[in-house]
């Protein structure tokens, strides 16, 4: 079945929001069997109504999102109902339910919120269980060639539930005759996309039954291949054989959940002394779900003082050697595992940038200590130069891929 | 001039990279007087070239994204090349380059990225300062209305240096006539938009020369105004009027940023001792440039081991009163601020989730703390029932707004 997504919404068009929507639906479908075939980003302007009309023809179901609140700006619910041939009409039950949210928070109805009382004809009222505005299923066929057509309201937090709890039971229906394809995505460290592709053969690449992919992201290519079930089967150990050790997870996790998830199994403890990314390791580990198993505390030393009084660094040993290198990272690693208590310990201390380089040490030096209870500590230099965040991602990606790699290593032991 | 951008990528419908293009694109093209009228995102297979087709005739400049690379899926610049009828050839310049690039790193030149040094007659190509593959431009008009084509490589950190460097001087000369408005985004803290709308009043709803849209956050309503500068100048009094202290920036700006550079100017310093919401709100401060002025230290103390060992909190003290209370957030704070000597501290302490919650603490309870040099100490306990980042995206905004409101006292006197 074509499957297209309409997301409405200028702020996406300004650049004030990013559009996680795309990524939420993308993910989610494709264990439905289905696909985004195209995505189309409009303002919240009449454009909303050319967008609808030709993707009408090109697909089976139409999935928008935005423009069902209360504001001006909020025009979905009426283009839709229009372009159907349907009128909207006030629904008692919705009301109800918007007023029973509303009188759990202790605000008022609001006369703009009628707006979102209404109904169209021949649609289903879809419920917000984290907001005023009801989502809305319109059956294929309202109109010769529509197909069916789900508007969702656009905040995360309200469209995420409506689709897991109302969506995708009516999806998983629209779809049941769908051929079932699997993703398998290979997250791999340490290589470019080049070497992989020429790692994994050509057999693979051209072979018509395996749909094969490639993402490059900060310190890490994503290898993709969707194909059925049983091909997956099939060729998926010809990956691991190619790449090996590279492959930090076949299932497209993120390098933080693949550390959290070996550390668990092991019984293992974490504790991480950041300068430079300033939290952003222990905000990536704090993510997962279940990390309070394993990870004990982060120490973000940002001052000199704060290395020296919280973690017991000597100001000489700083002043002598400079907060960014071998020797502070090493006792940053070393002073953080000993007060923790933890298995093992991660440091990191770099010059993040815009300001703060040295002729010694330019903007971009990092340098990465991993220390261990029973392993020697490990100083990895790094160069980086690109923005603060994106210095904070291949940072926190190296030492993330470090202590996975001596994990991998006492594993085998 | 009518603008689109077209991001190709069977990972972002997939789901499997979030589009942050259109987010930068939005805010680069504004300060050009420059808006994105629509945007599409296409898989990488034949898509690409009806996308391309239906949006020329309906484009003056076009941006296109990604599938420039050396794998068998990268087909933008093929297929492109097509429709304008122009031919592919060698580009000893081009070669030159990824050559010297890649000689610097200490890779060899692999015949796949022959693809990358093909140049269409009548193109020129832009130098990737951050890797192989060559963007390229076409002026306007090579076939009968096809517009000024941009093509840009996918990778963020290939894209945003060439679009800075080599983009915007070519579309500034294109957008020369361009009526330059101007945008004014509101960042609205402890409001929804029902009442922001309400509150700014319907004149200025109704005003034809100004444009109104909302776009709800967590825990933030941002309220767009885009006008010609003079009218801004006449209407953004009255927005300050209606809304006063909620306001917590104008510029759009994140509420870190507002903080960072408040706690500048008033030459305070700041810590911070965070539990359930594990070094984010470390990561949102140093986030911001010149944020080490300010931010001396982060105790992410996850563990109770780590509250009582490194913030001297007596383990008596959280048997009896649980990790998540009043009491342990307001000693967090106190001694985060004692310890590092730092003018005010901030402490969270709760339940993020999807385990851990009891009948008395739930999941989603939080206590945040403040504790001044100057001022008592300030409790306040919130209930954000949402998935784990949503927690601690609302958990921190909480925290940040709760000392954006102390410095404005502390300002005002």
């Amino acid at each position: 079945m074509n499957l297209e997504l309409i997301n409405t919404g200028s702020e996406l068009l300004l650049g004030v929001t990013t559009n996680t929507h795309l990524t939420y639906f993308g993910q989610r479908l494709l264990s439905l069997g289905l696909r985004i075939a195209r995505q189309t980003t409009v303002p919240d302007n009449v454009t909303i109504r050319s967008a609808l009309e030709e993707a009408f023809p090109r697909c089976d179901i139409l999935l928008v999102t935005g423009g069902l609140g209360p504001t001006r700006d909020d025009l979905t619910r009426e283009i839709v109902a229009e372009l159907l041939g349907r009128s909207l009409y006030p629904n008692a039950e919705v009301h109800q339910k918007i007023e029973k949210r509303l009188d759990r928070l202790g605000i008022p109805f609001h006369k703009t919120m009628l707006s979102q009382t209404l109904v169209p004809e021949g649609a289903e009222a879809l419920h917000n269980e984290y907001g005023t505005a009801p989502g809305l299923y319109f059956p294929a066929r309202i109109q010769p060639k529509t197909p069916h057509i789900f508007l969702f309201p656009g905040p995360p937090q309200e469209l995420m539930p409506m689709f897991e709890n109302q969506g995708i039971p009516i999806l998983k229906q629209l779809a049941v005759s769908e051929k079932i394809v699997e993703q398998r995505i290979f997250s791999i460290i340490g290589m470019g996309e080049t070497i992989v592709e020429e790692k994994i053969g050509l057999e693979l690449s051209q072979d018509s039954r395996v749909e094969v992919g490639y993402c490059p992201k900060a310190n890490e290519v994503d290898l993709r291949l969707i194909a059925s079930p049983a091909v997956l089967e099939e060729v998926c150990p010809r990956v691991y054989q190619a790449l090996g050790n590279h492959i930090a997870s076949d299932k497209g996790e993120s390098l933080e959940k693949v550390v959290v998830e070996q550390l668990r199994k092991n019984k293992e403890t974490l504790a991480v002394a950041e300068s430079c990314t300033g939290g952003f390791l222990s905000h990536r580990i704090t993510n997962i779900p279940c990390s309070s198993e394993i990870f004990l505390e982060g120490f973000i030393t940002y001052s000199n003082q704060a290395k020296s009084q919280t973690l017991g660094i000597p100001p000489s040993l700083i002043k002598s050697f400079g907060a960014v290198s071998e020797e502070i990272a090493k006792h940053l690693a070393e002073k953080a595992l000993s007060l923790s208590g933890a298995t093992h310990a991660l440091s990191l201390t770099g010059v993040a940038g815009p300001d703060g380089g040295s002729p010694s040490t330019p903007v971009g030096t990092v340098f990465i200590g991993l220390a261990s209870l029973e392993q020697p500590t490990e100083i990895s230099k790094k160069f980086f130069l690109a923005e603060r965040k994106i210095f904070k991602q291949l940072a926190t990606q190296t030492a993330l891929d470090m202590l996975r790699r001596r994990l991998l290593l006492t594993q085998h032991n």
